[in-house]
């Protein structure tokens, strides 16, 4: 949520001729993106959503995740649309940095979410992961159970600092859960950051999914259970079963969970929890005191943690009458 | 350039609809704006700029520049437009904050200005302070010569903090400049922060003015004074006679100076650097290391403070051609 890297007037212009989009009309900085800066760009075609890559962002993944919005966008999934310069380029420079123009989105997503949204969130992920099925390229999820050990590593030794104890739970967790992690569960292209900040909405009608920047391929059914995280709980962490059931409903009426998906569901979901606890847990601790974005509380995903390790099948997430 | 409250959708859809401008399409927190949150907002009807006021602006002077943007706006300057809601009210409240909607202005602003950019500000300066002389309502300048010492006060103990001597040379230029400074100039409506980023173009056609949060009643030459020191600059501090002549040029097109005001100049230009020296040095000393908004660099103002303390007339600003 901040403008990291500042364009100057004449190098946008020249940067939006190149795509051939005429007079750009206005340009704000837009707080929203907390990995990369992004200007919601005004021209005589229309509204665009410029984005400048900032460091966090591989740019050797910046083609598998413009590829996919193009891909998706085509399958009919209303995502922002890379745009392509004069000469047929996605993935340009500008400012130092590199840089894509999409489509924007109208809709605004919501603060408050009502199982009517979770219910749409649940069709519109399983519609992503259908059409995600013919999309040729393939990223790795650096974030899953294999990369957790690595990244815990990166401030294990100050994790008491976030909270007394928490380095001893989150070692009991990677131990536990590694080795019993789920295998051979259908997968392919998930979205892995489909929080209701990246879900847009007019009305209770889903008008759009945005932020793709941590797609990667992995199990289908994990994705899901980054959304129970993401829309499931109240603020004062109690877990809502009627959200998850429309969640899964919705999800369920565009791609029928196998029974296997559904038995892993409760160690899906405390990984997922588990993932945010560890990348919240060390920017908390590595966030610089002069940083323009303030990272969330890692505690709300050891909330979540604890609630998911002490559920025992899919029922409690409210599909047992899917089964 | 921060988003300090955030606006829950369904709070947001209900003060749209008090305005009558149908289903909010998008809502962007933007970048910009140190002091308040801005959100810049599509609906069926438009797009608006809505601005939540945070604690720095007090509340009873809003009704005093609101009043003025739809002043100037009726008078044809090109400004942001305050909307009435369906009661004809133009201040509302929202999320906590006192909150208006105002229209979207197009253009971005200049980075790097050029000659003919000041040129226009000068002539839209000029325009502003014509058309302000009917606006019946006043406000004090709080940040003029009867406000310094009392601000300077708030960071003495800490001022060589930011810069070894600053106290002293603040204290030097205080003695200097207050009992000196000019009595009886033409006074008007000034808008006492007409820097770069709140002047937006369209190719070199200047398209509108913006943020009118500092407007006040003071003499219409400081008004210049400040202009002289947020345009005419180069990034290395080097005084741009060629900007500075096209400036006053721009102004003395539409509203002649006169010879007290020619001759005030220097001082006028020294007083208008100490006030920004004195503002960013306070926020720099008293900016929480976990700030949204990192403060600018006050040594940029004492640059140009000791730049126009060596000038004696207006000619070494480029007026010497219209004397």
């Amino acid at each position: 949520m901040a403008v990291y890297t500042e364009v100057a007037d004449d190098d946008l212009a020249r940067f939006i001729d190149s795509y051939g989009l005429g007079e750009v009309l206005s340009c704000k900085g837009i707080a929203e993106g907390v990995e990369n800066t992004n200007f919601l760009v005004h021209t005589g075609h229309g509204r665009y959503i410029l984005t400048l890559y900032e460091k966090r962002v591989r740019r050797e993944d910046l083609p598998f995740f413009l590829g996919l919005m193009e891909h998706l966008a085509k399958a009919g999934i209303s995502c922002p649309t890379p745009v392509r310069d004069r000469r047929g380029v996605i993935l340009n420079e500008l400012a130092g940095r590199p840089a894509a123009l999409v489509t924007f989105l109208d809709g605004i997503w919501i603060r408050r979410p009502r199982p009517e949204h979770c219910l749409a969130v649940g069709e519109a992920l399983a519609k992503l992961h259908l059409a995600g099925r013919s999309y040729a390229e393939a990223r790795e999820n650096a974030l899953g159970p294999t990369g957790w050990q690595a990244l815990f590593q990166r401030f294990e030794a100050r994790a008491d600092e976030v909270a007394p104890g928490l380095g001893a739970e989150i070692r009991r967790e990677l131990a536990e859960l590694v080795p019993s992690w789920p295998k051979g569960l259908p997968a392919g292209v998930i979205h892995a950051d489909l929080f209701p900040d990246n879900v847009f909405f007019r009305g209770s009608k889903l008008s759009g999914l945005i932020d793709f920047y941590f797609a990667c391929n992995d199990f289908l059914a994990y994705d899901i259970a980054v959304c129970l995280n993401a829309w499931c709980f109240e603020p004062d962490f109690a877990f809502n079963i009627t959200k998850s059931r429309a969640l899964l409903k919705g999800y369920g009426a565009v791609r029928e969970l196998q029974p296997a998906e559904q038995a892993a569901l409760p160690v899906l979901a405390r990984g997922a929890a588990l993932r945010f606890l560890l990348t919240r847990a060390h920017d908390w601790l590595h966030t610089s005191e002069h940083a323009l974005v303030k990272p969330h509380n890692p505690l709300d995903y050891l909330r979540r943690l604890r609630f998911h390790r002490a559920t025992r099948s899919a029922g409690e997430y409210g599909l047992e009458a899917a089964r």
